[in-house]
């Protein structure tokens, strides 16, 4: 059956109306059987939240005559991949695709990413998946030329398989679809996040925060996923959640732990 | 300064007033000048989410006689972090400690949880890092015997320091203190989650969900923190957050990728 018509779970972290998985869905539908379970609202920068103290609810949706079985949720991104493979599809998908997530998941965002930690959540439970992102966060962002790039990642990835516990996290220029060079494996970039916290008084006379910043890139390497998207490539970085530093094991050992 | 009185702070996830944290509290007023940022309420599973999408308030506490400075946060554990750092510190702190968690954070919980995403956003930030957790997810856990563990922890990464980019994740098993054996550095073990959603009907007729699952462990492994943790060991896995499998990039790069 994989062979013939593989069976593909799409889910996002912008929800379920997003441009960026409505695009997603039209790529897919040239790929495979398509089920769709993303959230019911935007859960942006949601990293690897699950929902342990409230219920979930699930409601189907009606995509008229598309080909695709679509649900939505009202959980996170990672609540949504665990609801779809335990309960919602039919059997243990082929393939995980979530986003196109609207702005860049590069560097160190992949940690706050609710498109990668679904992802992220899928390949935990053993299933081949890949995170896309277009580095546009706008939501009228054009994903035209992202689609021949994901269909090929996407047809690579059903061809070889991932390795072990990898997960792909593809980040996509923003260029017209001839000014892209080709697409590179890279490294996650050693960048950060300057924050700048924005601090205002409500109308009661309350001290009140909101979060920005300023991402910074501190990191030369041209084997970057960082070097990739600036040099117009669409940037492949295989991911990982064994969070294990093996190279610090030794180092530890050496304290005086008792 | 350092030398003389460390400064450090303390955060956690499950909210200001749990016992796990007022216990840390108690230990770190004995290793340097602590503040407290933590948030206002329970931030379980909360993954590395932030807060981008609504706004921040931070209170400052009376905490009576003791020593320490402390805010509560509306946000989750890693904009406590953020923000403790950008706003609230008189400079950035010599350490960070997370914890005490209500509950396991050893294998693959790591990726789900709030204690770990606050220690790790230190980390990233480029402070050394802790976070702790004691495997009795009760309301009472009694953490007494966690005090030890967590000074010497903490003392020797005050004089050792950590290798960069790590940060470290201990648990340590509900055992009376003479029944632990000492302390193990290891590797995050390859367990997984058996998900079950429990389907019930609401008193409309709807169907939601509860998240519940299954904790199993399938390595056999004797130097990870589950074998640690079974065998009456303090557990310490060393934790990075560049997430690139450098393994996966050359058989990636045998793909056809143009």
């Amino acid at each position: 059956m994989h062979k013939n018509k593989p069976l593909i779970l799409i889910t996002n972290d912008d929800g379920i109306n997003a441009p960026g998985i409505r695009n997603l869905i039209s790529v897919m539908n040239e790929c495979g059987e398509v089920w769709v379970v993303a959230p019911d609202k935007g859960q942006s920068a949601m990293g690897h939240a699950i929902t342990v103290n409230s219920t979930l609810h699930i409601e189907e949706i009606n995509s008229g005559d598309e080909p695709q079985k679509e649900f939505s949720c009202s959980g996170t991104p990672a609540d949504c991949v665990k609801i779809a493979i335990s309960e919602l599809l039919p059997r243990t998908p082929d393939l995980c695709v979530s986003g196109i997530n609207h702005g860049s998941n590069s560097a160190i965002n992949v940690i706050y990413s609710g498109t990668m930690s679904a992802a992220i959540e899928a390949g935990m439970e053993g299933v081949a998946s890949i995170g896309f992102s277009l580095l546009d966060y706008s939501d009228n962002a054009n994903f035209e030329h992202c689609k021949p790039f994901v269909k090929k990642i996407v047809q690579n990835t059903l061809e070889n398989g991932l390795p072990n516990g990898v997960i792909l996290n593809v980040n996509i220029p923003k260029l017209p679809y001839d000014e892209i060079k080709g697409v590179k494996i890279c490294r996650q970039a050693k960048a950060t996040w300057e924050e700048e916290f924005d601090k205002r008084i409500d109308p009661r006379g309350r001290t009140y925060f909101w979060l920005t910043g300023k991402f910074v890139n501190l990191d030369k390497g041209e084997d970057t996923d960082e070097w990739a998207l600036e040099n117009s490539y669409v940037s492949i970085v295989p991911v990982q959640y064994d969070l294990t530093a093996y190279h610090a094991i030794q180092e530890l050992n050496s304290w005086d732990n008792d």
